[in-house]
C-alpha cells in the first residue's frame, strides 16, 4: 500500500511528524494524569501559527466525552487555531463538571496562544467516569514549550495503552507546488488497560476549501479509521481532526482545482497507513488482519461484511492459532447482513483459493502458513454484485484477555 | 427466576426431558460423524406418535445451512412429526451436494418413522465446508431406538463442544388438565472447537392452535434464545422449533383459550431457563452475566443496549477480572445507538450503585465481590424512558482464545 500510493507521487518523510508541514508547532508536558511511568507525557498542544480550515468527525457512541461535545461545537466555525489534549483520563461520565473542564482546557489553551477559546479544539482519552484534574492541567499547560520539532513528543502526550508513539509526514507536488500532510494518532494498549479510544490528528500546509476538506476527509476517514476494529467496542472519545494552514501557499484547493486529485491521494494515503498503524497496535495483538470483500451487492453491504469479519471473536482467534478455519468468514460475512451467492462466492485465505462454489480441496499447511505472515489477507467474493471494501483488525490473543481482566482501578 | 417461575404454577420436573410430555419419544447413536471420544452420541431422531403443531424460528444470517434451509420449508406445514439431527459437521456451504443430503436426511428418518419427509425438519451442527459422510447416516439412521426414555441421549447427541447436555421439562395445571412442556438444546464448548451452532427443541403435549403457537413461541424466544451471547457472532444453523402434539388431551390452546397465559408463561419458562444454560456453558466461561435495562427510550433500543453490553469483549473481560469498571458498560449502551441521558442516567454493579448523573464513590472491594459471583448481574437505568429488556451472556476468559485459535482441522 505504502510503495503503492508512493509510486503515485507521494513522498513519505522520514522522521516526519504533524508538525512537519510549514507553519505547525506542538508541544507537551507531563502533567501528572497518567501514573508515573515509562511515557511521561500526557498534556499536549498542537497548533497552527495562522488560522487554519478544519474538518472533524466523531464518535457515534451516544454516550460521549465532554471533550468531542465541546469539540464539535468549535468545530463549526470555518477555522480553528490548536488542540489541547490530554491522556490517562476521558473525561466521560462526570456530570456537570466534565463540561466545564473541556471548555476550561479549551480557555487556558488559547490564553498561551493568545487566540480566541472557540478556536481551539479539546481531547481527552483514558478513564471514564474519572474527574480531571485541573489543578494539574492549569500547572501544566504554560509549562509546554512549542516548536516545530514538538510533533513527537506530541505524538507521545497522547497515548494511552499503545506500545509505541503513531505519527508521520508525507510530501507530494501538485500544481507546481510542495505540499506536506502530517498526522498523529493513538490506539490501546497496555500502561492502562480501558477502552479503545481513537485519535487522529492531521496537519497539512496546504491551503484547502474548508467544504472540499470536509468531503475529503469524510470520504478518507470513511476508507481508513472507520474500517479499523481492534475489539469492535466504539470508543466515547473517538476523534478525527484535519487542520489546513495554508502556509504552503497557492490558492486554495478546491474540488476543480489541479491539486484536487493530489490531495485526496496524500490525505487518503495517511490516513490508511495511521490506520493500519492502530489496528496492528491493538491490545495483545501479533497480526496485522486485511479483510478485502469484493462482489457484494452494494458498497454498504461490502463495509459491512468486512467490518463484521474484522470484529469477529472466532475469525481473530482462528488467524491467532494460523487456523485455514474458513467456515468462520462464511459465517461473518453472513452475519453481517450482506447477501451472498453461496454458488457464486469465492474464499481465499492469502492467496490460496478454497471455496469456489463449494468447498475446494487445499494444502492445509500452506494455507496455515498464509495465516502465519504478520500481515495476514482473508479474501471473500460475495459472488452477489460489484461492490468492494477493505477493512483492517488484529488477531485475538490470551493477552488481549489479560490486558483487559487485569483488576486496574 | 425458576423459583419465581415455579411459585405460579410451574412445576420443575425432576429428571426431565425433551420426551417427558407424552407421546414424544427420542433415540441417538453414534455413527461415527464425531471424532470418537467422550460424547459418543452424534445422530438423534426426536418424534412425535402423532401429527404435531410446529413453530421454528431460524438465524437470520444470511448464508444458512442446508439443514436450515429445508427444514425452514418442512416448518411451513401445518403439523410435523420428527427432528433428525446430527452433530460434528453442520452441512454448511456445501455446494449443490449440502440440499441433496439434507433432504435425504428427512427421508431417511420419514422412512423409519413411516410417514412423509416433508414431516421430518432435519438440523446439523458442527464445522462448516465439509460434507456430510451420508453413508455413515444411511447406515446410522436405523440403528436409532426410540423410547419414550430418550431424551437424554438425544440430548448428547446433538451436542458438539458443549461441557453437559441440556435438557429439562416442566409441568403445569390449566383448566383442570396437566401439561408438560419438554425441551432440549446445545450452545457451545471444546470437543471441535468451531462456530457457536444455536440448537433448541421444545415438546409439548399439550394441543395448541398452530397461529397461537407460533406467536407464544415467538415471544417466548425473542426474550429468552434471541437475548443470550456468548461471542457476538451469530450461527449459520441457528433454530429453535417447538412441537405441539396435543397428548394431554383436551380442545386446543388458542389466544382466547382459559389454558392461554399459563402456556404461555411455562413455554417462557423452558425457553429463559434454557437460552441461560446456554450462556453459562458459553466456550471457556466461568460466570454467566445478566444485562438489565432499564428507563430505555423504546423496546428496541433497551434490547439492543441489553445485547451490546453482553457482547462487549470489554466488558466481558472486565467482569472475568472483577474489575468494577463501569465505564465500560457506559461506553457499551452508547455503542448500541440506544439513547442515554446522563444526568438522568443510574448504573449498578450487583447491588452496588456506583452512577447516578454523576460517578458516585462506592466501596471497589464490594463491588468487586459483586463481581466474582457465578452469576453476576449488571444493571443500566439509561434515563430516556420506560422501555425494558434483559440479556445473558458469560465472561470472556484466556480459556475462550485458547479453545477457538487452537489449530483444529
Amino acid at each position: 500500500m505504502a510503495k503503492a500510493a508512493a509510486s503515485r507521487g507521494i513522498e513519505i518523510i522520514e522522521g516526519g511528524s504533524a508538525t512537519s508541514p510549514r507553519g505547525f508547532v506542538a508541544g507537551a508536558v507531563y502533567a501528572g494524569i497518567k501514573a508515573a511511568g515509562r511515557s511521561k507525557l500526557d498534556l499536549g498542544i498542537l497548533a497552527s501559527d495562522q488560522p487554519a480550515a478544519v474538518a472533524a468527525m466523531f464518535t457515534r457512541n451516544t454516550v460521549k466525552g465532554d471533550a468531542v461535545l465541546v469539540s464539535q461545537e468549535h468545530a463549526r466555525n470555518s477555522t480553528a487555531r490548536a488542540l489541547v489534549v490530554n491522556a490517562g483520563i476521558s473525561n466521560v461520565a462526570n456530570g456537570a463538571r466534565g463540561r466545564r473542564d473541556a471548555e476550561e482546557m479549551c480557555m487556558l489553551a488559547a490564553a498561551k496562544l493568545r487566540v480566541g477559546a472557540a478556536d481551539v479544539l479539546v481531547g481527552s482519552t483514558g478513564v471514564i467516569g474519572r474527574p480531571l484534574p485541573m489543578d494539574k492541567i492549569r500547572a501544566g499547560i504554560p509549562r509546554i514549550k512549542l516548536g516545530p520539532d514538538g510533533g513527537h513528543d506530541f505524538a507521545r502526550a497522547i497515548m494511552t495503552t499503545d506500545t509505541h508513539p503513531k505519527t508521520m509526514a508525507v510530501g507530494f507536488r501538485a500544481g507546481g507546488r510542495g505540499y506536506t500532510i502530517g498526522a498523529v494518532a493513538k490506539g490501546v494498549g497496555m500502561i492502562h488497560p480501558d477502552m479503545a479510544t481513537m485519535f487522529c490528528f492531521v496537519t497539512t500546509d496546504a491551503a484547502v476549501e474548508r467544504r472540499f476538506l470536509r468531503r475529503a476527509f469524510r470520504v478518507a476517514v470513511g476508507d481508513s479509521l472507520n474500517m479499523i476494529s481492534v475489539d469492535g467496542d466504539t470508543s466515547t472519545s473517538d476523534t478525527a481532526i484535519v487542520l489546513a494552514n495554508g502556509a504552503a501557499g497557492g490558492p486554495a484547493i478546491g474540488a476543480g482545482s489541479p491539486a484536487a486529485a493530489a490531495f485526496e491521494r496524500a490525505l487518503r494515503h495517511v490516513c490508511t497507513a495511521m490506520a493500519k498503524m492502530l489496528a496492528r497496535d491493538g491490545e495483545g495483538a501479533e497480526k496485522l488482519i486485511e479483510v478485502r470483500i469484493e462482489g457484494a451487492a452494494t458498497d454498504k453491504e461490502a463495509r459491512a461484511a468486512a467490518r463484521t469479519v474484522t470484529a469477529s471473536p472466532l475469525v481473530k482467534t482462528a488467524v491467532h492459532g494460523n487456523d485455514p478455519n474458513w467456515g468462520r468468514l462464511m459465517m461473518a460475512v453472513g452475519r453481517s447482513g450482506a447477501r451472498v451467492d453461496l454458488a457464486q462466492a469465492r474464499v481465499w485465505l492469502g492467496n490460496t483459493m478454497v471455496y469456489r462454489g463449494k468447498p475446494l480441496p487445499f494444502d492445509e499447511a500452506a494455507a496455515s502458513d498464509e495465516l502465519r505472515r504478520e500481515e495476514v489477507l482473508l479474501r471473500v467474493n460475495l459472488g452477489a454484485g460489484r461492490a468492494s471494501a477493505t477493512a483492517w483488525g488484529c488477531d485475538m490473543t490470551p493477552e488481549y484477555v489479560h490486558i483487559n481482566s487485569d483488576y486496574t482501578t
